[in-house]
C-alpha cells in the first residue's frame, strides 16, 4: 500500500467524515443552501492566499531543486490561476472582489491554515506535504466521485461548475502529482515513529479541513 | 495613552467580548459548570506547550540580548513553574497528567496557539508580542477585576484558587513586564501602518482566545 | 532621499568595495583570469538556489497579496529563467550541469546567503528585503556602469556577455522594481530605530557579497 | 554504532581538521599567541548569542514535551551561565563587556551560526541537532583529549582555564546527553536517504567550526 494509502487507512474515519460531509452531499445534489456556499467561497479565497503561502514555505523547505520547482510550480499555480478562477466563480454568485478581500476571517479559515502553516514550518518538508494532503488531494477525489453521479452532473446543479473545476484533468494531475510527490518523500524520509506522527498530523488536518465544510453548513442553516 | 493602550481602545468591543464573557462570570461567581471548567483545563495544558513553543520563537526573533533573556525567562517560568501548577490545579479536579497528555485538542486550541505562532513567524519580534498580548495581559486583568469581587473570593467559590493565581503578585508582575516591553518595542518600531496591521492581529487573537472561553463554555452546556 | 539611497549613503564604504572590487574591475577590462571567473560561476549556481529560496520566504512573509504576487514573480523568474541562462552561460565556460550540482559550497556562498536567510527569517518582509537588495540592485548598478565602458562593451571583452545580460532592461527593471519595493515597504514600516538596525544588515549583506567576488578573485590568485 | 558515531567515521578527514587544528595544538601547549585568542573569544562570544538562537530554535521545532524540556535547559545554560562564564574569562584577557558587545562579527562566525540556524528552519529537529553537535559535542572531545596532556594542564599554559572549564564535569555531561540525545532522535527518524543528508550537513558544519578556529588562527599569525 502506497503511504498516502496508509494515511487515509488510518484516518479513516476523517476521512470519511471529510469526504461525506452534508456540505458535499448538499453539493452533489444542488440542495446545499446558496449562503452556504457563498461563505464557503469567500472563505476559500483567503484560505487560497495562505495556502500560496504554504507552497512558498514547501519551496524554501526543499532539500532537492526538484522539490523546489514542483512547489514553486503550485505556488504559481495558486496565485496566478486558481485565484483568478475562484474571482470570476465568486462574481458569478454575486461576490466582488472587493467583498473577498474585505471579509473577516472565519476561526475555521485561520486554524486549519495556520495548523498547516506551523506543522509544515516546525518539521520539515515532509511533514508540510502531508499536513497540505486532506485538502490537495481530497478535493480531487471528491469531485472524481461528485462527477460519476448524474444528479450532480446535471444542468440544472449550480454547483456544477464547481465540481468540473475540480474533476477537470487539470486539477486532478495536480493532485495525482502531488499524491505522488508525497510517496516519493515517504519513501525517502518515513520510518515507523515519523509514520505515527505524520497519522496524528494528517487526522487533525482533515479534521479541521472538514471543520472548513461544517462553516460553510452552518452559514446556510442560520438564514434558511 | 501607551500603545497597549491603544490597542485596548481600538479593539474595545473584542477585549469586552473577551474579558465579560459568560465563563468568566461563570468563574467570579462561582456558577461556571465543573464540565466546561475541566474541559477549559485540559485545553489550557495544550495551550501552556504551545505558549512555551511561542516564547522560544520570541528567543529566536529578538533583536537584542535584552529582548532574548526577557523571552527566555518567560519561557522557562511557563516550562519550569506554570505548568507544573496546571498539573498541580488538574490533580485537585480529578485530571491526571495522562489525561492532560492524551487529550485530543480542541480546534479552538489550535486556531489560537497556531494564529500566534504563525503571526510571530511572518512578522517580528513586535508581531509575535502583540499576537501574544490577549492571552498573558488578558489574564492578569481579568484574574485582577475578579479579585474585587467578593463572591470571587468566598471559600465557596471553586474557582478561587484560578483566580488567585492569576490576581497573584508574581502574575501580575509578569503581565506588567510584558505590557512594558510591548510598550518599548511598539516606541522602537511602530508607524502608522504598522499600528494599522497589529490592530487588526490584536483583534484576530483578542477573538480567538474568547472562543477559547466559548469551547470551555458550550462544554458546560453540553452536559448540565 | 530614498530609503535605498539613505542605506547606500551610510553604507558608501561598503558599497564602494563591493561595486569596485577587483573582481569587478577585471571584469571590465577583460583581465580576471577565468579560474576566477569559473569558480565564481559556479559558486554563483549554489548561490541562485538559496535565492530562490529567499523569494520563497519574501513570498510567506508578505502581509499583502501584491507583495506576495511581487515576490512569487521574482522566484519564478530565478527558477525558470535566471538559472537556465546561468547553465547556459556556464556551458559557454566549459561547465556542465553536473559540475554545477556537484560543486562543494564555498564558505562565501554560505555565509552570505545564509545570513540573508536568517535575518529574513527573524524579521518581516522589509529586513528579508534589505538583506537581499545589495545583491538584487548591486548587480543591476555595477553591470550599468561597466556597459558605460568601451572597454568593457568590446566583443573580446570575454566577459561581455555577463555585463550584457545584467545591463539588459530585463535586469534592470527587475533592480529597478525591487528598488522601488523596497522603499514602498520603507514607506510603511520605518522608524528612526528600525532604520539603524537595517543600515547594519545592509552593511553586513554588502560585505559578504563582496566576499563573494573575493573568492572568485582569490582562485584566480592561486592558479595563474 | 551509535548515529554520532556512524557521522563522525563518515566525516572522519573533517572531523581531524577541525580537533587537531593548530589553533588547538596552540591552546595545548601554550604557543597560540594572544591575539589569536583574544580574537577568538570577542567571536565566540557573538557566537553564543546565535547559538541561543538556535537552542530556542530547537524548542519550537520540538515535537515532544521532553525534547523541549532538553532545549530549554541547554538554552538557559547559555544565557545564564556560560556567557556570564564568557565575560568573566574574556574580563581576564583584558576584554570588558564593551568591547565584546561592540565587535563586528567574523565571517566565519556569521558562516558557521546562519549555516545552523537555516539548515535547523529547513528541517526538523534532528535537522538541527546534528548542525549544533560539531561545536557542542566536538568542544568535549577536543578539551577532553587536551586535559590528558600535562603540558596543556601546566599551570604555565596561558590557556589552562579554557580547557578546565570544557574538560570539567559540567560541561562533559552536556556533551554527553546532547549525543545521546541525538542518537535517539537517530533511532527514531533517519532512513538511509535521510541518513546521507545528514552527513552532508554534519561536514558542512564541521568545516564551517574549523574555519572558526582557523580565523582565530590567522588573526595570531597577522600580528606577530
Amino acid at each position: 500500500m502506497s503511504f498516502f494509502e496508509r494515511l487515509k487507512t488510518e484516518a479513516s474515519a476523517e476521512w470519511r467524515a471529510y469526504t461525506e460531509h452534508p456540505f458535499i452531499v448538499g453539493l452533489a445534489d444542488g440542495t446545499l443552501p446558496e449562503t452556504a456556499f457563498r461563505h464557503y467561497l469567500v472563505q476559500d479565497y483567503l484560505f487560497l492566499i495562505e495556502f500560496a503561502r504554504a507552497y512558498a514555505l514547501a519551496v524554501y523547505k526543499s532539500p532537492q531543486l526538484t522539490d523546489m520547482r514542483e512547489a514553486a510550480s503550485g505556488l504559481s499555480a495558486i496565485l496566478d490561476v486558481e485565484m483568478n478562477l475562484h474571482v470570476k466563480l465568486c462574481a458569478g454568485w454575486g461576490l466582488s472582489p472587493r467583498d473577498l478581500e474585505q471579509a473577516p476571517p472565519a476561526s475555521e479559515m485561520l486554524a486549519y491554515t495556520r495548523y498547516v502553516l506551523d506543522a509544515g514550518m516546525r518539521g520539515d518538508l515532509l511533514t508540510l506535504r502531508v499536513a497540505l494532503a486532506p485538502c490537495v488531494v481530497g478535493y480531487a477525489e471528491i469531485a472524481a466521485q461528485l462527477a460519476t453521479r448524474s444528479d450532480a452532473r446535471a444542468t440544472t446543479n449550480p454547483y456544477r461548475v464547481w465540481i468540473d473545476e475540480y474533476a477537470a484533468a487539470t486539477y486532478q494531475e495536480v493532485a495525482t502529482k502531488a499524491r505522488a510527490h508525497l510517496d516519493h518523500l515517504a519513501d525517502l524520509y518515513v520510518t515507523p515513529a515519523r509514520e505515527a506522527e505524520l497519522i496524528a498530523i494528517f487526522k487533525e488536518a482533515t479534521r479541521l479541513d472538514t471543520d472548513f465544510w461544517e462553516m460553510g453548513w452552518r452559514a446556510g442553516l442560520r438564514v434558511e
